[in-house]
């Protein structure tokens, strides 16, 4: 069975991936990160998420990234709120990156996630970037992850025949796809957690990524089992 | 002032890289990593290599490498001793990436300094990459720089007219090369610190990397300040 290292945030995207390389075949070794987050409620999703779905090995990797900051999602800066319409195409939004993107945050992920790989054996390493609803993310882009797999070939021990691919299975899927396809696999979305401004343990309902998700279930014309504020 | 980020890691290559961004005219924001080295020597040298030197700030980021492993830099591994030879025609080193190698770390590193260099608004990055010395190290290749490169330049919110310079000013030299250079920009070098194992606080003088360096001082013919065990 081929290893594939899996990055798992907690959220909604990164369970279907998760569900779609065990469907795949491939023998699971999840990566989740404790990097500063405002909260913690992400990091338990991610750790349901992993034992429902069931890995050969869940390392949870502590950086500090508030020691860098530059994002609400680290620093003390207000979440934007109810940017997204419900409604598709009256979504007018700014094509600008936003203040929930973490600088460089998925290139550190992903070398991680390489340095994971190289210490197990892996060439193929997996995670939800979405060219879809996060277009303004410059690190979810179809060409930023060729850009790093090529990075990938030669930041490693070379081994005759292997090279690495990273799998973004979600890049095209809107987010009603993606639920969809996670119904299919058996994700229990009540597990995740997309909220970047939780109150307690309930999500906000109103910022980028908890609308991105409601309007997902909406066109999906699936339940979404999330507790709203 | 153009702003670069410069990876100290309180080697004797970093401090010379960091005195030619100097040198070159850069304002310079330091970085350093708490990244479960096996000892400390190393990051109190890199404090002190930048408090000689100055900088408009010095960041140090904790992370767990531990978590992933893979070196002996980090796990409970033997350092390899005595395999450099004094006599540069001697050596013959296998060529396979050795034990010493951390699976992904300039990688890693790097992606600190891109996130590091976007909150800042720097375009030049410098880190001492050596092809010469090190040249079975996957990450400190010419072409690797390059393809970080590339990466650096689809991973970050793009700002017209600028694109992120990767500076590895030492690649091509050899390391009584840079003993020379550093030796005329004013470096202290009995402020760095370059072996992988040390004895309290002396250098143990037998891994590769206090071999490297007491041939460099050697073939440099200049005095080596370290204190050997």
């Amino acid at each position: 069975m081929k290893k594939a290292v899996v990055l798992v945030s907690g959220g909604l995207d990164s369970a279907v991936v998760l569900a779609m390389a065990k469907a795949d075949g491939f023998q699971v070794y999840a990566l989740s990160f404790a990097y500063g987050q405002r909260h913690h409620v992400e990091l338990d999703a991610a750790k349901k998420v992993v034992a429902k779905h069931g890995a050969s090995e869940h390392k949870i990797v502590n950086l500090d990234m508030r020691a860098i900051g530059g994002s609400c999602l680290t620093d003390d800066i207000k979440v934007p709120k109810d940017r997204v319409s419900m409604d598709r195409d009256q979504t007018d939004q700014a094509h600008a990156v936003p203040v929930t993107y973490v600088p460089a945050r998925n290139t550190i992920f992903l070398s991680f996630a390489l340095a994971y790989a190289e210490v197990i054996g892996s060439f193929d390493i997996f995670y939800g970037a979405n060219a879809v609803d996060f277009s303004d993310y410059p690190d979810c882009r179809p060409d930023y992850i060729q850009a790093f797999q090529n990075l990938a070939a030669l930041a490693t021990k070379a081994v005759p025949g292997k090279s690495f691919h990273i799998h973004a299975p979600l890049i095209y899927l809107t987010k009603a796809e993606i639920i969809q396809a996670g119904n299919r696999l058996g994700v229990d979305f009540s597990l995740t957690h997309s909220c970047y401004d939780p109150v307690g343990d309930l999500a906000c309902g109103h910022c980028d990524s908890c609308l991105f998700r409601r309007r997902g279930f909406l066109e999906a014309n699936i339940e979404d089992p999330t507790h709203y504020f």
